[in-house]
């Protein structure tokens, strides 16, 4: 099923399911208010929705109302927790190649993992709202997973039941200020901004055939400015499966439903610069940093600037028959005095 | 005021005002059924809480009910953000001194601080669950304060009028899993395991003339297996004030109500290892870590373990007049078998 958080003037929003070709919804009050809601109460809840959902599908459902991403949240307008993963190791690759340093072994068995703001995440429609654009505003366009609740130490089966629903992001990402703050020790805090995530959040078996192995195989559509960016296979090169980043994140502790667990920077192996741009047949990126890199490999400095007020940004994942299974995450970088 | 609250099965428990001297309390379901809430909202409901609080003091309020504070959760049972700070310079010194290391200069103007996971705290007096003494399991004694909604790049004014509550917080870290993960360049994630908040979270009026610029200038008590082992002053060598930690967390994005930031490991300047132990007339530590710090520097090795499952550590805060200002945290290492 797909459901969504419409924005209502509250902080949680309210809680709706969406037809599948993401044209009509239904509100579900008696059922649950809001999302952390659902998630609180999964199995006891999802049934319900399903029914909802089945009746939004068929056409039978009374009550129903044309579905607009645009008056959309975040799923979890705020979070009791967000761990962004970066298992798509080419992208860590491409930042160690750029500044000639080797890989560690260890990165290719134990996921790199941060903690990330969860508390006010903007809507997909939403500006990006920065201070200036010194800070190197750069998107990155991932995958991410929604977990019921977690024991410590849990096996990758039980993490992989544990995945309730899958999304898309933005995980907003304020690169000249990331080497000063990394070299403190204590991973990112001021350069990664608030997050936005995919106005539709659905259940993997929505994926169908592309939900395989805790990975989605499909490719991961980014445009920038409007022109298209990046289409790297989500499913393609993903050194740790949605499994494995639970894992990896509740292995000393619990965790509590309605935690987002996140892939990382979506990025495919691709041999060069000219080789990897759409524009040559290649599959793109999923963040300004990544082209940056190639350049820096390539002409000894990076060329293209990172994001400026003004610039747009749309991610969007379809299925094979091009249709959108999320909705789409489109924002313009903004001055924050507009706010 | 004081504010509580009560576990009652739910995953958020139960609200409650407590009386100054901590005997008493009374539900407040109609004012705020929970902490969040009262937070969401604070400018509506803490007026009214206030006017239960007086009550509570006075003695004519009815309805209320003996306190115990080992019926409570921590404050907020899961929260939106966990951020803390390391504002304590010495505790840094002490680390970097052992390893032979600076302290980079810009360590006395830019905060520490990581962000934790909020989505799962556990309660003052339940135990500290781990799968293995080998992770290297001490304690963080530290003080936190709980904001209410604050702008991206608000003023330090601004800050310190955001601060709502005041608590203790027990930062619970896994040492020996800390190296390795800071060497990947993420900071920590499953170094931290879950924290756990003071019973009872106040107002900074609460703290009268020891609340002075955004510090609390108390002494904060540490036992370990029922023995003085801390009572360093949260009010001296405190680097960055609550203010500038806020300050630095908001600098670029919005902090939603709810928000809880931590002081770091309370550490005050002392010479030696001989001179800062409490049997000794000094104040002691806050954390392990740091007395095997002093035995590094001394002896070229650490020689005090780190908790074992069955010790016990107690965190206290008293008023001028020796009375329990939050309630104690009291926590006893406990393989998570045993959950």
């Amino acid at each position: 099923m797909k459901l969504a958080t419409l924005k209502d003037g509250s902080r949680d929003g309210r809680l709706v399911v969406v037809s599948r070709d993401l044209s009509r919804y239904q509100h579900v009050p008696k059922i649950a208010a809001t999302m952390q809601h659902a998630l609180d109460n999964w199995d006891l809840v999802a049934p319900r929705l399903e029914q909802i959902y089945a009746g939004l599908n068929s056409g039978e459902a009374l009550d129903t109302q044309p579905f607009d991403q645009r008056c959309c949240h975040s799923p979890l307008p705020r979070a009791y927790q967000w761990a962004d993963g970066s298992a798509y190791i080419n992208h860590v690759e491409l930042v160690r190649k750029a500044r000639n340093a080797e890989v560690p072994a260890s990165f290719y068995s134990d996921p790199l993992m941060y903690q990330g703001g969860s508390d006010s995440f903007i809507g997909p429609y939403d500006p990006v709202y920065a201070l200036s654009e010194d800070w190197g505003i750069d998107l990155e366009a991932e995958v991410a997973v929604i977990t019921g609740d977690v024991r410590m130490g849990a096996s990758l089966d039980d993490c992989a039941s544990a995945i309730r629903l899958v999304l898309l992001v933005n995980d907003v990402s304020l690169r000249n200020l990331i080497p000063n703050e990394l070299a403190k020790g204590f991973g990112f805090f001021q350069s990664k901004a608030a997050s936005a995530f995919s106005p539709v959040a659905v259940t993997p078996d929505e994926l169908g055939e592309h939900w395989e192995s805790c990975k989605v195989h499909l490719p991961l559509l980014v445009e920038l400015n409007h022109k298209p960016f990046g289409k790297p296979n989500a499913g393609e090169d993903m050194t740790f499966n949605f499994a494995q980043l639970v894992a990896h994140a509740a292995s000393t502790r619990e965790l509590a439903a309605g935690t987002i667990i996140g892939s990382g920077t979506v990025s495919n192996k691709q041999g060069s610069l000219h080789g990897s741009s759409i524009e040559n047949g290649g599959v793109g990126y999923c963040c300004l940093a990544e082209v940056r890199m190639y350049e820096t490999i390539e002409t000894g400095k990076p060329l293209t600037s990172y994001l400026q007020f003004g610039d747009t940004v749309r991610i969007e994942m379809h299925d094979a028959a091009g249709r959108s299974i999320f909705g789409a995450i489109e924002q313009t970088v903004t001055h924050y005095s507009e706010r």
